[in-house]
């Protein structure tokens, strides 16, 4: 595993930028980093959106949001047009008879996810989406009692997570005012603290039921400690989930070794299978053939042997590919697997140490180039963070943030708002450049400078 | 609404042959049939499978499979592609600035599916997958309590409906063996009877939390009565579902006058969307603003107004789409899309007359030239089937099953097969000619009569 201080990468920088006496802030440091990346070539493999969305020969954007929706990959359509020609050719004989063959066609997305997930085979399956997801790993793993009936999540968790763990508590007739247990930052703060997590679970544990916390928390681009809240929280007798949605295809996981409990994730940000894209869930290999474990059952769960003998009695197949509800969705399925054949190839631990450089770079670029306008919400460790930064923008009077990402998208960038004053910059490293990062944080200077100087 | 006593369509082709002097069983009847048909230009809508899967260009199967996976639309795949590259024109922008916002991409889709199943725009959503949006709809439908737990289903229920009612009921802390009540067909006897079900809800109703039963049973090819047995199940209180995988885009529907509770469906069978396509679910308008229901909830399904203003407190959007746990899979969506789009420019009422005919033809045929081979097992009655046709073959020893259905593969024909002895046959009406069906019966009838002299 990688373990670096604080500090290493922007010092690496530093240190590089004096050798070669280059301007930190210069055009050539950004090139030299793009000639010394051994991952520069995987760019071509995505279709990047042009500047101007009206003139397709205009050059690519500096496309910011893979946290967001993620590029597409060059092989993605193909993939896809190889599934209707399969259905064109072989009707519904397809399942069987199929190049991919249908009926099992999600499989070999389980053995792709592995590296990215530190899982074993048995523990994947892609299918649904996330949400989905989430309930169906809900109704095993949230069984309130009187006595132990909270769920822990945080304070801003994503809405959606929000709504499942408030329905679901509702549903089981608790009420979430008292069965909500809220992780906050401390007055004034913004970021979790890790030591703060574990003591609310010192003190309420034994109430716990679930922990369901974020991997990456999408607004600050805060990368938890999962290895040790799993712990922890284990410790005090609670089940363990994690919304993966920002950490999938971003930074490797040890979801298995961290003895996490189930995970749940969707594969169009980070991910790149495209808008809508099917979803992922993690069940740890010690559930892998415990039939006791209460779930919403479907026959594509069911005991591969005897799926189609359409038997009564429900027997589930072991791991992650019992809890399967319905047929297999082809074409999402094969617009993921051309996404994770790629990153298959790249690696994840490879494309952690770029990312680690191209956003310690961006960091570096924000604090030289536009110290005063900027506040990094992010942590400035990169243990825990991903790729993303989420900088909140000292604006003046006129220039609203709207304006400013509609001016830096007529410019070619494609980043995120978050009112009233925050961007989420997420240089993916398959796809994003040196020299993409110095051309953003040059606009922007430019933009906000502009502004300061109209006031 | 259509409504012709049993022998009408069996008539009407005995007397064309007749005022036409035709043979019953030749070709000729056939081809003035197809020259009739109205509804003939669609078929040249689909992408039928060649019949020999090697040859692109050998002429079309005789494709007879539309109950399991539907034919490709025309337009299916260049739907797709415009996504790919509205996907590559936007990226994250498409959201909102592709040609087909992708946020709200499959509302046109409640629309298309009005006329299908008889539903108004508020009730219909497309989403999830059949089995999920079965269990979905059962959070808030089924709420057992001691007096009020069972759920009735049939005895031959598609497994999956199986499994997932036992699921819930377990999860609940009761037992199948007592909770899952079945209807059965009289010993000897294959079809349910309506008398049998209503007499089982008189007798089981106060009881009974959820019937549970298929519009079209997917074995015998059966439609149920679903206005009366609906009607009766409420006034004994039950909450009432339908399965209608068999039935959706193969009958027309009055979901909403018939006063259906839910009812949930797949689009990869007549409907024709592709392997693992998108799934549907119908919510009676009367719970459209029923924020007490219980449901698993999700940002999806949360008031558009403030979907983006991420609050932690749920409000949903009014009836179906208010169950959406998740952002829409683009892909899926607009390959269904084309499908309906087919549907709605044919009308599921004309396709319906046209079904009627070519159905009662193909039982027309088999009585004919095979009668002492074959048993049908569907409804003679035209009002209580649909499209399909089972049938159970007498076989000689030297001809199996799948030797059979192989033997027909090999000449262009696609049917399914069901051990031991049945097929099953469906003309689906928009891709499906009457000279495929009597080419498929004239098959049969050299293979099982071939055989039998074999002996
Ligand atoms: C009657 C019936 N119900 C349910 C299903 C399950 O569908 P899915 O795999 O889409 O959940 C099927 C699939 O063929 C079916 O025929
Ligand atoms: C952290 C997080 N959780 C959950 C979701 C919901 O995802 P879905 O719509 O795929 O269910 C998102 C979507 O952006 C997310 O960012």
């Amino acid at each position: 595993d990688i373990n670096v201080s604080e500090n290493t990468y922007r010092e690496q920088l530093l240190s590089l930028a004096q050798q070669l006496q280059l301007n930190l802030s210069g055009e050539s440091l950004a090139q030299h980093l793009d000639n010394a990346d051994q991952l520069r070539s995987f760019r071509s493999e995505f279709l990047l959106p042009p500047s101007d969305p009206s003139d397709p020969q205009s050059p690519s954007s500096i496309y910011l949001c893979g946290h967001s929706l993620g590029a597409q990959p060059r092989t993605s359509l193909q993939y896809v047009q190889e599934e209707f020609a399969e259905w064109q050719r072989y009707g519904v004989k397809g399942h069987f008879e199929a190049k991919r063959p249908w009926v099992a066609i999600n499989e070999s997305l389980s053995k792709l996810c592995c590296g990215l997930f530190g899982a074993k085979e048995v523990e994947v399956v892609c299918m649904n989406s996330l949400t989905v997801n989430l309930h169906l790993m809900m109704v095993p793993f949230y069984r309130p009692t009187p006595t132990r009936h909270k769920i822990l999540i945080e304070d801003h968790a994503f809405p959606s997570d929000h709504y499942a763990m408030s329905s679901q508590i509702t549903y089981h007739g608790y009420d979430p005012k008292t069965s909500l247990l809220l992780a906050k930052p401390r007055q004034g703060e913004e970021l979790l603290r890790n030591e703060d997590i574990l003591e609310l679970l010192e003190k309420e544990g034994d109430q716990i039921a679930l922990v369901l916390l974020p991997g990456i928390q999408y607004y600050t681009g805060q990368l938890l400690d999962i290895a040790t809240i799993t712990k922890v929280a284990h410790e005090k007798g609670c089940k363990v989930g994690w919304d993966l949605a920002h950490a999938a295809g971003n930074v490797p996981l040890r979801l298995h070794d961290w003895d996490v409990d189930f995970a749940v994730w969707c594969s169009y940000k980070y991910l790149n299978s495209g808008p809508g894209g099917i979803g992922g869930l993690f069940i740890h290999e010690k559930f892998a053939d415990d039939q006791t474990l209460h779930r919403f059952a479907g026959w594509w769960g069911h005991r591969k042997e005897d799926r189609f003998k359409m038997l009564p009695e429900f027997v589930g197949r072991p791991g992650a590919m019992g809890f399967q509800l319905s047929n297999v969705p082809v074409l999402t399925v094969v617009s993921h697997q051309a996404s994770l054949e790629i990153f298959d190839r790249a690696g994840i631990e490879n494309l952690r140490k770029k990312s680690y450089l191209l956003t310690a770079y961006l960091e570096l670029m924000l604090d030289t180039m536009v110290p005063n306008h900027i506040e990094i919400i992010t942590p400035r460790n990169p243990e825990s963070r991903g790729a993303q930064l989420s900088v909140r923008l000292k604006l003046s009077e006129s220039l609203s943030l709207h304006d400013l990402v509609e001016a830096l998208n007529k410019k070619g960038v494609i980043c995120d708002e978050r009112h009233p004053n925050v961007v989420r910059i997420a240089p993916a490293p398959l796809y994003v450049s040196f020299q993409d990062v110095h051309r953003f944080v040059s606009l922007l200077k430019t933009l906000l400078e502009g502004a300061e100087s109209h006031t």
